[in-house]
């Protein structure tokens, strides 16, 4: 079983990494100069395409062109998965685009370099199958479940909804108060601390994820929208109380 | 040594406890049925007046009220501190409405029942001498290091200006967050499982106490002001990348 890992940037290159200690893994990536993690070994576009399966680790905003690009070079039986932080949509691009004898599985590992610097064990692992033979969605749950990761079997569309308003809050408040360039100060409190962290973690990630994270996601726009209402909301009860004659005098 | 605490709310007695480890601790509150903490005298009006030091703990949008209640009935020589969440304020109500006899030292111990929950030692409390004898400052100043608090001695303007853009600023992100009503999600990411408990732990004070923390801080408007620009701000990042052909289509 050759498992290959298409994409070696920051999220790719952990993955593969993580995988190899489980399976043999070729690390590909369309431009050279990338590293190769240890223990993966390095691929050609044919070396990746001769593989059992193929983990997609692209940015979901180049996930359709590469799907397209790879549909008719693959051989009748190759498995695909994809790893997007959103589901629906690079669900229904390989739906769409690759030919009915490819297989395909949607996954979202809700975890990276950061966050697993201690190990995948009881992490969220978002496991989809879309088209494939029972036997091959069995197999690879088992694998993933032999990683100890926490396996959730649910649909692109329930994800979706649940990871806009976890994930996706996140990189958002994140990314919204690195705006504010908050600096260390002594009287940093312990939600403080947690605070930054959230910021630092945020801000770890590729900016291309984030804009990807809130745009392909379809629940994304209303959380946005829901967040500056619930500010104005705050502020509107600060201003009251002003009103309630409340002010500094 | 006789300490007085004023307000037996969730702040008041759980520092009233911490002080009773040191000093003897006198627990006074308004209404009466608040409960005393064990190992802190309960004390009526007249015995909270008779005792050499002071500590306020009520909210700070009742602070002058109180201040102003007490002033004529306190002894010539009796030490007032308070511990707001704020300083500036309070301290210009300290010396605007305490006779002059009467020594004011502000304080704001960064922390409370959840946050110093395993103790106070290393946990900022700022400590701004206003009024009072050098030998005073500096002995209340040995008896705060001396419970093993990082001991942090600004002048409170400085503290309100670093205060709105750390503790004001998570205080507010719990707030706003807690209208969005976030459920737990088997999705949880390390990072989302951080902002849950910035928002649990924020909502676990008072409400009043997050009014009058953005209200009272003179810098706090211009942080909600920015906060809200580097919303938008975010959303038009947003905008931009779907207007240059990002969208999902």
């Amino acid at each position: 079983m050759k498992i290959a890992v298409y994409g070696m940037g920051r999220f790719g290159s952990f993955w593969a990494k993580t995988l190899s200690e489980y399976h043999d893994v070729y690390g590909y990536n369309r431009t050279s100069g990338k590293e190769i993690p240890e223990g993966v070994f390095p691929a050609t576009y044919d070396q990746m395409l001769s593989c059992d399966v193929i983990v997609l680790c692209v940015a979901i905003s180049a996930f359709k062109d590469v799907v397209k690009h790879l549909a008719p070079h693959l051989a009748s039986g190759t498995l695909v998965m994809d790893t997007c932080s959103v589901k629906t949509y690079p669900a229904s691009v390989m739906l769409e685009y690759l030919p009915h004898d490819i297989h395909c599985i949607a996954t979202h590992p809700m975890f990276g370099p950061d966050s697993a610097k201690h190990g995948v064990q009881g992490l969220p692992f978002v496991y989809c199958p879309l088209r494939c033979p029972t036997d091959t969605a069995t197999f690879w749950k088992q694998q993933f479940l032999a990683m100890k990761m926490n396996v959730l079997e649910m649909d692109c569309d329930r994800h979706d909804k649940q990871a806009a308003y976890s994930q996706g809050v996140t990189h958002f408040v994140g990314r919204v108060l690195d705006e504010l360039h908050l600096q260390e100060t002594e009287l940093a409190t312990l939600g403080y601390k947690n605070l930054m962290t959230i910021v630092e973690q945020t801000c770890n990630d590729p900016l291309q994820l984030f804009y990807d994270l809130q745009r392909f996601n379809p629940y994304a726009h209303r959380m946005h929208e829901q967040l500056k209402q619930a500010l104005e909301a705050v502020v509107s009860a600060l201003d009251r109380q002003d009103a309630a004659g409340w002010k500094i005098t």
